[in-house]
């Protein structure tokens, strides 16, 4: 070997990778060429996400890679110093406290963060995945988004990791995930309005299809059977997560003729809505009304009374994703990757024990 | 030519460029590697902002870059598809709104965007500018921030535009820039606060460096004078835009002997901090002083009483200076390289008449 091509090796390219970068590698792309009928370097502008390969042979090569179950061993240098970050909706405070935690540890291990949204689509689309192939980040966490099976096949035969914050759907066991426990949540937020002696306690959870809604309702049955409090599926509502859906259904709840004395509205951003409701209808927070949020997002301190609230640490959690991708990446098997982290009761001024009539 | 070397000429490649790529550079190039007695390969890899080249070497070459003024002519398909976008600081709704204006673009137009944060300070470092120069975005987005001389040159010398939004100095006729209308915006909010009827109204500034909010305090001047209303440099405070300084300086404000009756905030979180101050002093908005805050975030319809403000479209600001900075990338000039957006007044809850006593 010359001396420059040893040189080469030891500082590989950074933008283009070619099909004779490592032996165990090579042998395989090879096969696959061998039997897609394509040159090894027709397999490589697959791998690398070019644009310059013909659909038809794309989808043969990419079945062939899934059907070896072909994984480049990528090295560090190989990458593009960046992190992709994908939202399903990119809105709110909510996203604004998960973009600061991803982007700590990306200034910390010199990487950029890549912003997308899919659209509110819970599955990102083909066009996202081909563009995260061609830029090859150091890792992809989605955010309440969750690949369907060829994708994530996709990525791991480019040995791409990806890490899903806060997953909507049950992502399964395989899955690396970072999430909030959600359930205990739940349960605090109902057993705090339990103790303060509210009976009629109304909830208004998120999308039904999200997960950590089903898990924040579940806590909030959970709370109200322990404490022998009889369960009225007429006070469990469905939401969206969005101001409007909490001003909408609160408005709903606190016009039954036996209304709830508090409500549990799933976050915060519905809190903010049942607030609304409330004072359309005359009725005061938290004299006439309690109300208890989810997220504490910093708005809560600002409005009138301050919310009480569910913290779940959204900036923490972005930041344990941003580790465990990037430990991934380095071929390192995270201690776990299945990962809640605690939520806990923030008591304020939305909150009162219920008066005696 | 071989007709293999034609096609390539036509589909350059976009992950690495050559220092053969078009005869006009190719001349300069070699020209600055002649004077820096380096390879033009060694030149090549400086523009390309890789890191295996000697610093001396590297200083050398940049000052002959800067000093020939060269400037490299590329063709869209040898950027990557991103466009970058600094904050000084990422935080609040503030930035949410323009993540999403420069989002929408980027998705229209086929390009992710790189987020990053230039850590409180209005000059981003010079890793941050490394790392653009590596992954060669279509065009730079700075936010509030600036570029000094070198750092513009560099970016210019890539042929890399830059646009920054709502400057901060003042960037100098050359920058491209969009921004509101601020002092207009300021002029209406304190033109409605005399309208009805106050005579003693205060205003908190952001930092005194951001022309933004010189611009909204020479405007609140300029409705008083107009008014025939005398100003009191007692009632201008200065702040920094965040919540806890529309707190401070708003309690500041309203423990004063001859409280203002209304105060002109400079910024929305500025304004929910002063709702606060004033809730803990017993003091009502508006009966007692109606606030008046700037920017219209989402949350100012959410809160209680919701916000009379001047709204700053921010979301279009954000697409405005992508749109531009794309056109700059396709050597277009734009019709106009400095927009001002305008502000309107949204008038709701928190500002009232002066009622007599």
């Amino acid at each position: 070997m010359s001396p420059a091509k040893a040189q080469r090796r030891r500082t590989p390219e950074p933008q283009e990778e070619s099909a004779e970068e490592s032996p165990p590698s090579t042998a395989t792309l090879a096969e696959i060429a061998r039997a897609a009928g394509v040159s090894a370097p027709t397999v490589s502008k697959v791998l690398n996400g070019r644009a310059d390969v013909a659909a038809a042979t794309r989808t043969r090569v990419e079945e062939l890679l899934l059907h070896h179950g072909y994984r480049r061993r990528r090295t560090e240098a190989s990458r593009s110093p960046l992190i992709d970050l994908v939202f399903h909706e990119l809105e709110s405070a909510w996203a604004m406290e998960v973009i600061r935690g991803v982007e700590n540890v990306a200034r910390q291990e010199g990487l950029s963060v890549v912003l997308s949204e899919s659209d509110g689509q819970l599955t990102p689309g083909q066009t996202w995945l081909d563009r995260v192939l061609a830029r090859r980040p150091h890792g992809v966490i989605l955010v309440l988004s969750g690949l369907d099976p060829a994708q994530r096949a996709q990525l791991a035969s480019r040995d791409i990791p990806f890490v899903v914050m806060d997953p909507a759907g049950d992502p399964g066991d395989e899955v690396p995930s970072v999430g909030a426990t959600n359930w205990q949540g739940g349960l605090a937020a109902t057993r705090h309005l339990v103790e303060l002696g509210h009976r009629r306690i109304g909830v208004i959870g998120g999308p039904p299809r999200m997960m950590c809604s089903r898990a924040r309702i579940d806590g909030y049955r959970a709370a109200l059977e322990a404490a022998g409090v009889p369960v009225d599926p007429g006070l469990i509502r469905e939401g969206d997560f969005h101001h409007e859906a909490g001003y909408e259904v609160g408005r709903e709840l606190l016009r039954l003729p036996d209304r709830p004395t508090a409500v549990f509205t799933g976050n915060d951003l519905q809190a903010l809505g049942l607030y609304e409701a409330a004072r359309e209808l005359g009725l005061r927070v938290p004299e006439d009304v309690s109300v208890l949020g989810f997220d504490d997002l910093p708005l809560t301190r600002w409005v009138s009374p301050p919310l009480t609230t569910v913290r779940q640490p959204l900036a923490q959690m972005a930041e344990a994703a941003a580790r465990m991708v990037l430990d991934l990446g380095r071929g390192e098997r995270p201690a776990a990757t299945r990962i809640e982290l605690a939520t806990s009761l923030v008591v304020r001024g939305s909150t009162a024990p219920l008066e005696e009539a």
